[in-house]
């Protein structure tokens, strides 16, 4: 029988006193570290309720809490029992420094080893220790022992990703990084992150919502061979032709024997501390493999996109372009009535995208956001929180699209009938800060910490801010959110680097009355310059084309640069756009690309 | 008999063989892990000849490197052979990057466990690993055993540092601290960086040029109480009953002793992997003590100065503003000559400093540096290269003082005679940075390196740069360079704090022709803002007050927005430092600080 929604904290709390635990840190992480999550993986939602993409829980005999970021502050409150979840914010207090002042000498806190990383392991085996008390992995997962219509692991197809959209074959890609494995006198290297084995074999798959992620693990050796480990299930007759006689495919049930086999004979295997499961480095340790950590050979690669993954995320901006100012038009004629709900405007608007050439599912679940609901940042309208577009209000969209040749990702905010002279006082700052990142060059070795602050600025200069980072990186027909590029407050050490796609959103929220964010995804591009003293430079190309309302926008407040920028982007979104769409669209797209004086 | 200085490292080599090494590191560090060293820790310098405050050299038995940052590559290599010694970027290509590199299997890396910190081991070692070789220890440093006429140790007097000064004594600072211990249940922490030492003790000495520093080290137990070991010569009389019976004073040679004691009770100990020699948590874990790795516990509130230090800092800069308005008055009389040489101006400018009340000594060697020698960004004029500052080009002066109340630190650059377009373009983007720095606000947990960026865009704009940070931090009446609040590039975690001092000083430097920076020092205080969220705000306070060069400025540059803060600045040093001047510098301070249209 299935246990109620709030006996399931109690559930666990018996089966931990069974276990002889006194407590149990429960990740938003599957056994891949991969954000985005198969069903059988939400153990998080399953026992607090909150469905958010990040956050940690963590059950003591005599408390409970969970710790989200800044995106979901607001929505953990509603979703959670607050009687018995207390919230807490994931950067201000981090997981270990609650533990190690809150556990008492002699607890116990296991942790599943197949949902950490060795360094998530280690910082919280350091909380624990401080606090006298001590860590232990639990095998199998206490929560899979309680909840009993557990959804089974997915198993969708796996299927070739063709070179006219990857630009390099796989046998290239390995060849490569074979050979910096064999400069690091490594033997193997072990990859878990699904898009990277995505990338690496020219693969696809359909394990989670939204991105063509094949869930599995893959083993890469210096000679440039392979074994991909997978579900026999998600076997197709084409993928082995497609990843011919190097790759051996085996099923994932093989891994543990490998990787005892790799430790007994020695090896040299590179782990990723911070992508891979404690387990796996764990295993080969136990069984003599000497682990050397160090980043996932495929991360940085894999970001910096060829020329021909370049102009494909060009190619699928055009199209997505068009979806979007298809709607734009749409909700201009429509939204004056005041009866269009949040969920009436996001399924035209992901119907505009469907019936793009190359579309194959949405990037993520479209936030349509009407009035307050623009300020839970990851809003997503279900029918009890459904809100009608009001005039006089400010609506945001937040959506994208996986095209075969590229990811899309954009942010509007469309004033619904007349704005107020704050709503354009902070859209104008919000689209200060996007032009200013948009325009922004920057020497070699630059990181996205770097940058944040240009977009902040004019926000900052009236004491305002936004509680999440500036950009993310976006995949290639894979992830829409992938690493290790960003830009953030947060200290990070990747430089940013041309082929890179990201994204550039600043916002503004306030809180129960109207959010607002300007998202572009823009490409790393080296900048030519005069004056250059041997240094590279690089640049922003912004990819996406849509027009900003300019209805929102206090003319007052831009200076000439910032004009000329939205000038020359309007007449570029006009001229590339315009010929693609229909009539009526294309009338609405003149008058909203209109240059400013 | 003395080696000659080309023999110096074909000697190492000799002295290495015998010990079994195939190579040595030799960092510029002292066993207190101090940026300034006494006479006697100069190692690198007798090795190398190189005289920079940071660098590092390695000596293999087929090549020999030293790596210095962008501050010195110019100095490097014309200090060092360069038959001898290939110089590299510290940065770009760090040390241990190198080494993995370099080193054959079987190579036995030797180092001095004074002079290395724990988290400097660990990466020297996984170098080494990589590459198959060994980090072996080394004691004593081989480098000593052929320096015959090494200086002994300095023995300056330790002499009190009155509370009118520090605003808070001793005992307030440890029992805080030992409240703090206690919280995370440490027993002992160990100080070793001479900074701390002296701020928490409220003493100075004189062991080091230009900073107060005492060297030695102290034990700050969870009771409170301390135990400060110092070469006995340094004791004097006062010290004693200034420290109070909380405090024992120690021969520093009782030192290995007391930690084998700690060792033995199994105590925890609180060492900072960062800043004490990996010999001290080495002997502490070897005889039983538990090591845990933290912050050293005076960084934080060294860094952030209470009302008495900030109130100090205020004052000590009125009275180095007046003395710097003196001899920049002088110089505009004088320079017309095109007589005047760097080491006239030095001598002019340290003469007006030592005038002043409260003044003990110079906060580092004034840097006065004519033409081109403005781009040798550590410029030291020297009989050699000492330039005459010749009509039509800019002259770069950085100096700043230590006085009981504070310590200073200021760079102007002056135009002798007419300036050419590009130096005024130039000048006037590092004063676009230097102002929006000045400007910024920016909530709690803004970081240095978030903020870094603001000051070098109007530079990036047109594909410059500068390759030193923007900020370090400033102690009082102690460091001229103090941590750990820092504007720079490198990721660094640690949020600016009211009361943090810092330097705000963008620069452009163009090899071989001119070097222009612009540096005022600047206290981190609240802001208030109208539209707080619940959020806290900072800003900046600009405590130097010393006009800048409006002849090198081209107001076309600069917005409303820059000439009102520029304005607002130069009313300021005019109605503060104007009353504190003799006639004739008051003339000129006029006519500096006069409105811009």
């Amino acid at each position: 029988m299935a246990i109620a929604c709030e006996e399931r904290v109690h559930a666990l709390r018996g089966q931990l006193v069974r276990q002889g635990l006194s407590g149990f840190i429960v990740p938003h992480a599957d056994e891949y570290q991969n954000e985005y999550l198969p069903a059988c993986a939400e153990r998080l939602a399953w026992l607090t309720g909150f469905t958010g993409s990040a956050g940690t829980a963590v059950v003591l005999s005599e408390q409970a809490a969970i710790f989200v970021d800044g995106r979901y502050t607001l929505q953990v409150r509603s979703q959670v029992d607050v009687q018995v979840w207390s919230a807490r914010h994931l950067i201000e207090e981090p997981v270990p420094s609650w533990l190690s002042a809150v556990l008492r000498p002699g607890d116990k806190l296991g942790y599943d080893p197949w949902l950490h990383t060795p360094q998530e392991v280690r910082q919280l085996k350091e909380a624990c220790s401080k606090a006298g008390a001590a860590l232990l992995p639990c095998e199998p997962n206490p929560i899979d022992a309680l909840w009993d219509s557990r959804p089974a692991p997915p198993a969708a197809k796996v299927v070739p990703h063709e070179i006219v959209y990857t630009g390099t074959s796989s046998e290239d890609k390995r060849y490569k990084l074979s050979r910096q494995l064999k400069n690091e006198n490594i033997g193997v290297a072990v990859l878990t992150a699904p898009d990277s084995i995505a990338w690496l074999f020219n693969i696809r798959g359909g394990d989670v919502e939204h991105t063509p992620l094949p869930l599995g693990f893959a083993l890469l050796y210096q000679d440039g061979t392979a074994s991909l480990f997978l579900d026999t299930n998600k076997v197709t007759a084409v993928l082995k032709p497609h990843l011919g006689p190097a790759v051996r495919i085996q099923s994932v049930t093989e891994l543990p024997d490998t990787l005892e086999q790799l430790g007994k004979a020695g090896e040299r295997v590179l782990c990723d501390p911070n992508r891979t499961a404690s387990w796996i480095p764990e295993r080969l340790a136990r069984f003599g493999a000497l682990v050397i950590e160090g980043d996932d050979p495929c991360l940085l690669p894999k970001a910096c996109k060829n020329a021909v993954e370049i102009n494909g995320a060009r190619e699928a901006h055009r199209r997505d372009g068009a979806a979007v100012c298809e709607f734009l038009a749409w909700l201009s004629r429509e939204a004056r009535t005041g009866q269009l709900s949040e969920r009436d405007t996001q399924s035209y608007l992901d119907d505009c995208r469907r019936r793009q050439p190359l579309w194959k599912d949405m990037s993520f679940p479209t936030i349509s956001a009407a009035g307050p609901n623009g300020a839970i940042v990851h809003y997503r309208a279900d029918e009890e929180q459904c809100r009608r577009l009001e005039p006089g209000t400010v609506y945001l969209v937040d959506s994208g699209g996986q095209y075969l040749d590229g990811t899309t990702d954009i942010t509007r905010t469309i004033a619904i009938g007349s704005s107020t002279p704050e709503h354009r006082d902070r859209y104008t700052r919000v689209l200060k800060g996007h032009i200013a990142l948009a325009m922004a060059t920057f020497p070699k070795g630059t990181t996205g910490a770097q940058l944040d602050t240009v977009a902040r600025r004019p926000l900052w200069e009236v004491g305002l801010d936004y509680d999440h980072g500036t950009g993310h990186g976006v995949g290639s027909y894979l992830g829409v959110h992938e690493g290790p590029q960003r830009i953030s407050k947060g200290g990070q050490t990747v430089a940013l680097q041309p082929g890179m796609i990201l994204s550039n959103e600043p916002g503004y929220y306030k809180s129960g009355e109207y959010g607002i964010r300007l998202e572009n995804l823009v490409v790393v591009i080296p900048a030519t310059t005069d004056r250059g003293d041997g240094r590279e430079w690089f640049a922003f190309e912004t990819i996406t084309l849509v027009p900003f309302d300019a209805s929102l926008i206090d003319e007052t407040l831009l200076n000439a640069t910032e004009k000329d920028w939205l000038n020359a982007y309007h007449a570029r979104v006009w001229a590339v756009i315009g010929p693609l769409v229909d009539s009526s669209t294309a009338a609405w797209l003149e008058r909203a690309t209109e240059r400013m004086p």
